[in-house]
């Protein structure tokens, strides 16, 4: 009976993978598609496990459609020659562990890959092309099908009789993005037959239900009215999603097969599905030990063949109340669910919308004390964002809740055209910022404080601990225009003792000859760690945290600047007009030497330790910096 | 026989227009809403002839709706009361001239009013909230579902048990929209049954017909696949308008009203469809004077019941090639689209892709000449540039095209998707900047320079004559990452008589006091004469274009402005790391006194004189700055 590799990992743990010859002799011994996935699924869960985060239930779901794609597109040359290259990519991206086990099988990563998940120069979070075998970045939702008609005019140009079929794998709740619907008729009228859309109909998305977040409608009527062939067919079972792909290769037009899988398909207890009102469990995240390695017997007992038995570990499941979530160390996070929920109790006008991300925006708690005044949208940040343009016209305060990197760059100019009618729109994004740096730069916004700040009367705050929440949010609320709260989803530094004194410099550390101005508690944590150690190198550093980055300097705020030799802009974002530009602006002309010291280019993926010393945001890199430019 | 007041305008020419008075009659007199609607027709083609511009096919197609749609709204109280504020607005809002005219015959606008279109302080080119009676702004497209499911949630927050009717006109190109079907599961979802979208559907979008440009499927299935009741009426017959949105009222669910109208609809010569291949003549632009003599005539006929006659006109209607049309001064615009020709002769692998604007980006002659290179994808703009990336992936440069506004804000994270993956894709965003101020801010692109330069990897330039243009995009194509070419869609300055020498100051006017520094027609041009006006008052004022804003100043153009006592940036843009930033930066510690001159917050609407001289950007504004801050 084969049994997986164990690797003792750093981590302690014994993790447990198939290898590549060991995946072969499958294909070799059975010829069967599903023992393939199922080896795929453990390699898959092992590299999250490793990783330390991923999107376990999306990946598990995917894999029978992924091997028969591969196995449609390979044809009998599958396993035995090179990959011949044709196009297959997942639009959703965040099942990249699964598509990266794909590649792996398909002899494009080897076994030691596997293992450099959401590390610096491994295996990004979501698919990037630096990757051999990814044809183009994904992890931001609905832009698939667009891309294989990309693909689909290149390979054309190159031959104009090519019908060489190119596969795009959807989510379900990507189906909410408008972009999917937009992009389908332009594939009929190119006539693009060899185009094949596939969902991976999972029935789950971020929060919870596809039909309790956004019900799609009748998805064949709305398919077939855009003129694609609709097939269905069980996403579960390998040979029939190639048994439908060889169906659409024959259509001669685009075709959107329905596959239906279940998420966390492989593993009985991830297969549960939570009850209505309840979120999805393993939507994302590692497994605890424990589980990790029940689900590694499982998914090896699918393989060997050996009976599954029944799980001894049912009783242990972790438990999880959407309302009082466990485990979940403070960060802004939490505080914004604690801060909006008083927001909502003493402002009866504010609304809060939310894009199918309630548990990872802080709005789950107020969904069910103010269920009126709270909008589930799905992944339809457009949308979302111009319904939050009338609600204000109409005398409410929109609060719209996403991810920074959606929000501001999806709905950018629904967010414009609220802008021009100068009404009250608050749009908080988490996800501000390097960290957490694991997902890859489809989710760090480091570009948000640049478009924001482009908008007209948009003010841009970036908090780094509860008061400064307190304060951004309490300014929002009175400003007649646009807000934007870019919130960095880490721990926060230590509450100011008093209120915040306006938009101006907040004292963290007092020193007497370099001062750092930063703003979000990442950076303001790393600041206040560089200015002690700093200290020790005989060095004063003072640290001020800057809560609102739009605001120009205050003549006070300039008088204390120009007492210090040197100023250091910390921006935990791509170059704006943001510190750096605000205090070169006030200190013009004054003896103080300025620098600003942030991202540049595209962020790095990896963990966050390593991603900060790779930008030089991490304290002792900070440290490196003050001891360079001292006085 | 009434006939219509006329106005001997400052244009010298005789304006025709039924005062509110004569339209309260016409009512009384025959109550029919036909009649009324052709009385707005009038007011409606002669506010675009006093405003120069404006888009008059839909504004005559759409009238017969709009009269409908607020008789239905006020019921029995339909011009007897004031008002009573049922929402009615237009998601397209190219159609302002007839939702302005309805506003005059609700009473909400004066006579007076209609002779501001597109005038500062007047009526915008687009509607905004501003003018009383605008629910909101639009002009950028697919808004206007999402915008009405916001007015409804705040009726139902009002009152729970409010159904008051809300009705929002969509234009047939604007499905061409993803947001459109992004947000119609949510109306479903909340129950709002009181919402009404009717479809203007006159076949003809910006180009050219919708089916031409990107057939939109099968309506009906596509729109009850999303929930909605899909019903269809003769557009042009208000009282089977007002019949079928009595029926909708009665409706559970969301209501879907396909509206068959005709572009150009009560005056012969502009129902007039185009040939083939032929662009649509009267999207927009006013009239020439004896067109509008003679529509004077025709539409006037219509309401006083005369019997039409023959056009005796119809051999002096307007030629028009689409190939080399005539009357077109040259800008811009006709130097791009000499250079994209140029462009796609000498690079095989240039892709040209156009978002239903091909007469108006310059792609219309190299889509007669390079079809398989060429890809219409209809107003859709964030399939337009995904499109793109997976074209660029494939080895291909494509260049995306459309106006600034809807590029650089409609597809960002498009856009920011496809620079990480760190390949060549050409962005050209045409009406970049104040000028063509009339349409509007959704139109006038004075955020993109921020947003585009916000974006990893992403060269701005922003060239002002025919060489800097040549110079900007050879520098793209030979660029291994993304390029914008922000283009004012004004004329061109005198071409230099080299090449542009890099990214650097290119000098226009030569002096020795004072330094312009600036980019883009319609400021050099303005910067050239302020110099001229200033030598005059005896300062000595240089003036240097900069075709690449996203670039650092080079120690060499450091010096020469350092020889200046003054250097002034002036952008045409909003705030943004460019000129100012540069020159700021490099002159640091210098004596030389450095200031921006540049547009601040929203853009004003109007004619562009009145528009330049309101943000101070005009040649004399600059010549009193130059006073002010000369040495």
């Amino acid at each position: 009976m084969p049994q997986p590799r164990v690797w003792e990992s750093s981590l302690g743990t014994s993790l447990s993978y198939w290898s590549r010859e060991q995946l072969l002799e499958f294909w070799r011994d059975t010829g069967d598609l599903k023992t393939l996935a199922n080896a795929c699924r453990l390699n898959a869960i092992t590299a999250i496990q490793y990783a330390g985060s991923g999107h376990i239930g999306t990946s598990l779901s995917s894999l029978d459609i992924m091997v028969a794609v591969r196995r449609f597109l390979e044809g009998d040359a599958f396993l035995k020659e090179v990959p011949h290259g044709g196009v297959f990519f997942s639009s959703k991206g965040h099942d990249a562990p699964a598509y990266y086990a794909l590649l792996h099988l398909m002899g494009q990563l080897g076994d030691d890959d596997l293992f450099t998940l959401r590390r610096l120069g491994g295996l990004p979070g979501h698919p990037e092309t630096i990757t051999p075998g990814v044809p183009t970045n994904t992890g931001s939702l609905g832009m698939g099908i667009s891309k294989a008609k990309g693909f689909i005019k290149a390979q054309r140009l190159a031959n104009p009789d090519s019908r060489d079929p190119v596969v795009v794998m959807l989510g379900d709740g990507e189906l909410n993005e408008g972009q999917i619907w937009e992009s389908m008729p332009g594939a009929i009228k190119e006539g693009f037959s060899e185009l094949i859309a596939i969902v991976d109909a999972n029935q789950i998305q971020s929060d919870t239900w596809t039909e309790d977040t956004l019900p799609m409608g009748d998805l064949r009527k709305r398919v077939e009215g855009s003129g694609w062939i609709y097939l269905e067919c069980d996403g579960q079972d390998p040979d029939q999603v190639l048994e439908i792909l060889n169906q659409a290769q024959q259509s001669s037009t685009p075709t959107f097969i329905v596959a239906s899988t279940t998420k966390g398909a492989g593993v009985p207890w991830m297969e549960s599905f939570p009850q209505a009102g309840e979120y999805y469990k393993f939507h994302s995240g590692a497994l605890a030990p424990v589980l990790y390695a029940e689900a590694v017997q499982i998914l090896t007992r699918l393989v060997t063949g050996e009976s599954a038995g029944s799980s001894n570990l049912e009783s242990s499941r972790p438990e999880f109340d959407a309302l009082t979530p466990k485990d979940r160390p403070e960060s802004l996070l939490t505080v914004w669910e604690d801060v909006l929920a008083e927001v909502m109790a003493s402002h009866t006008e504010v609304v809060a919308l939310d894009g199918d991300l309630s548990y990872d925006t802080g709005t789950h708690r107020v969904r069910h004390a103010y269920p009126e005044r709270y909008l589930q949208t799905g992944i339809a940040e457009q949308d979302m964002v111009s319904m939050a343009g009338t609600l204000a016209l109409s005398g409410h305060t929109p609060i719209v809740h996403s991810f920074a990197t959606f929000l501001t760059m999806r709905a950018t100019e629904q967010i414009f055209n609220n802008a021009t009618e100068y009404s009250r729109v608050i749009y908080v994004g988490f996800l501000a910022g390097l960290v957490p740096s694991a997902p890859g730069f489809s989710h760090q916004a480091v570009t948000d404080v640049g478009i924001m700040g482009s908008l007209p009367g948009m003010r841009v705050f970036e908090p780094s601990c509860r008061s400064e929440v307190a304060w951004a949010i309490s300014e929002a609320l009175s400003y007649d225009g646009p807000s934007f709260l870019r919130m960095g989803t880490v721990p926060p530094v230590a509450a100011l003792s008093g209120t915040p004194s306006g938009s101006g410099l907040q004292l963290r550390v007092e020193g007497s000859s370099v001062a750092l101005v930063t703003s979000g508690p990442l950076l303001a944590g790393e600041a206040i760690g560089a200015a002690e150690a700093a200290a020790a190198d005989g060095v004063s550093v003072a640290v001020f945290t800057r809560p609102e980055l739009s605001a120009p300097l205050s003549d006070a705020d300039r008088e204390i600047l120009s007492r210090f030799d040197t100023v250091i802009s910390l921006e935990n974002f791509a170059p704006a007009r943001a510190h750096h530009h605000g205090v070169s602006e006030a200190l013009r002309g004054t003896h103080v030497v300025v620098l600003r010291w942030g991202i540049e280019g595209i962020p790095a993926n990896g963990q966050p330790a390593e991603v900060l010393a790779h930008h030089g945001l991490d304290a002792s890199s900070i440290v490196q910096l003050i001891l360079q430019n001292r006085p």
